[in-house]
């Protein structure tokens, strides 16, 4: 039986449309094959809100993300106000705010290998090989919503880091659910040897663990979780983190596993959720036709299998992708010296390829 | 001309001793080969402090250190209190008081590659070789300073990331003159995007790039920094951070430079400076004769260069350790599948390999 979905479609900043335009193809030629129906909205946030309306994320984006099933969004963020530090309204606030207003507290970054993609990697194979890890990163707490302050001579900033019981125990929980349908393992990263909120992360995680016995828990510093990342990331199943930490963790992962291109998130919580890839809006590269498309396709995948729960039709699209990189079609970023030249596609070229 | 210095001695936690002895008799061999005349104090820090006095950092060891000329440091840390995030008393507070102490705010941590060493990192040798990066972080504000809260119920808890103009100014310049020194490059690293104290600390830097003309100054996020680090670590020269940022960078980056055990670091400031390895206490093999002493080894040599100005010193003992390397030696940590076994030296095999 098909189902019918309504999809806001936030296509954002930088390669953020060009990307965003194959993953709603694909979620176009999916309905059509398995008899779903999708309608869609489109709406503005960070840097196209700015110029549009002054503001990073409009009350017309945030009604209409509300009245969506899920969201499909593309890139965030723009140059001119990363080198403008004392730039009061940026892009990232639109992220952050929807975040917040959709209470999004858990963000999922499965970090997958494309067998095809080994050699992508600056990891060698041998280390990489096997590697099947699944983020849970928290999203909606952390320094990044704590209250920041600026001195009145302006030589003192200060952003407050900080955690309730509450918001740790419902990611933790969708973590540990997760490692009960998965490895059976759970990493929780923390800086508890020097951080009262890493202390009180710790607690709540120890506490929890006696809940889900057959989950074997782990507790790591963020320090040696950076390090072991590299050194062997097969030992990871399932890691569960603070926001700033995961942020960067899942960065790192993401280049660990070949390319940022490949990589999406789904962020989901309490009512509507977020699809997005993980890379930003590379500004480089933008309206070049250069731009990975893979990325947002892999999220419309996760938009099937976390908010429909349509697993067959997620499968549908990986296998897409699967198939497009064994016949050795790459973009620019995931080709190698072996790479057949006439094989590297741009944008539109890949998400073309995946469609058919 | 010799010179006559007085060293303070603090081995510290788990494997501290075991590898600082080996640091010890590397300073006593380059004293009577060079002329140069070395007395020697003793004290406690850490888990080992506590349990002697019930605190980790008794005033008579910070009486000693700022008696000294230059402190070699072994490790800190204890399972014990990792696994009780509501002890009140911990081996680090002692680690943390003394940089705050002694005024220790510059931490330098140099990314060194012995080429015999290559084949022991995760990344391929061909992504690595060539790499050189100097570290500038920043040692005694931010989150590990800033006032720490937890609430009555237990059940909220906070840290104030927290940095002052004259905190990033003073290291900043540092990690300037360093890179006019160098290659010229230095990337800064923040969050300025989200966090108040990374926009001040871009501001800061902005300004004094004007003042290093020379120097071609990069900004960059710390999940990208994350990232690039693992993707292509040729490209960074000197790279300056707040302290929770360097913290995890430079453990990542080590592991990329192929081992811990590898690398030492030294932190400077006011007044007398601090040399220790990178690596922790490694409780799993501590008094097994498997930690590699080279990083407590590569500590003396930083001191040399940069608490006493001796350049050739510091040169004979890394050119000791590349010497042992090429004849084959490894500790454990950094062997590999081609090293000969009979090769694998324990703890005290391998600092006495070197000493010869
Ligand atoms: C753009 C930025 C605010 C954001 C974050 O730090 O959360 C991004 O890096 C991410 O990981 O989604
Ligand atoms: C032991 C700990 C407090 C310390 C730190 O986080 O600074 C260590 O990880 C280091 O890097 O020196």
């Amino acid at each position: 039986m098909g189902v019918k979905k309504h999809i806001l479609v936030i296509p954002g900043d930088g390669i953020g449309p060009e990307v965003t335009t194959w993953g709603k193809a694909v979620l176009d030629a999916v309905g059509k094959k398995f008899g779903h129906e999708f309608t869609y909205d489109e709406a503005l946030m960070g840097h196209a809100a700015i110029e549009a309306t002054g503001i990073p994320l409009p009350d017309e984006t945030l009604a209409k993300a509300k009245a969506s099933d899920a969201i499909l969004f593309g890139a965030i963020g723009h140059i001119k106000y990363d080198n403008d530090p004392s730039a009061k309204v940026r892009p990232e606030q639109g992220l952050l705010k929807i975040r917040k207003e959709l209470g999004l507290y858990a963000n999922l970054r499965p970090i997958m290998l494309f067998d095809e993609l080994l050699d992508a990697s600056s990891l060698k194979p041998e280390i990489l090989r096997g590697t099947d890890i699944l983020f849970f990163r928290e999203l909606t707490g952390d320094v990044y919503f704590g209250e920041k302050k600026r001195s009145e001579d302006r030589n003192t900033a200060s952003d407050l880091m900080i955690y309730h019981r509450y918001e740790i125990e419902r990611i933790a929980r969708k973590a540990y659910e997760a490692a009960q349908a998965r490895g059976k393992r759970l990493c929780s990263v923390d800086k508890a040897n020097v951080l009262e909120a890493s202390r009180l992360w710790r607690e709540v995680v120890q506490e929890l663990a006696k809940e889900y016995p057959d989950v074997e828990t782990e507790h790591m510093f963020i320090d040696n979780a950076a390090m072991q990342l590299v050194k062997n990331p097969k030992k990871f199943d399932v890691v569960l983190t603070a926001n700033l930490f995961g942020d960067i963790l899942t960065d790192e992962a993401s280049q660990i596993a070949g390319s940022m291109g490949m990589l999406a998130s789904a962020s989901v919580g309490d009512g509507t959720g977020f699809f997005e890839p993980i890379h930003g809006s590379a500004h480089d590269i933008t309206g070049q036709d250069k731009a990975n498309p893979l990325a947002s396709i892999l999220s419309v995948a996760l938009m099937f299998e976390i908010s429909f729960g349509l697993k067959e039709e997620a499968k549908a699209i990986t296998s897409a992708i699967d198939k497009a990189l064994k016949e050795g079609y790459r973009t620019g970023d995931i080709a190698d010296a072996n790479t057949n030249k006439a094989k590297i596609l741009g944008t539109k070229a890949m998400g073309q390829k995946v469609l058919e």
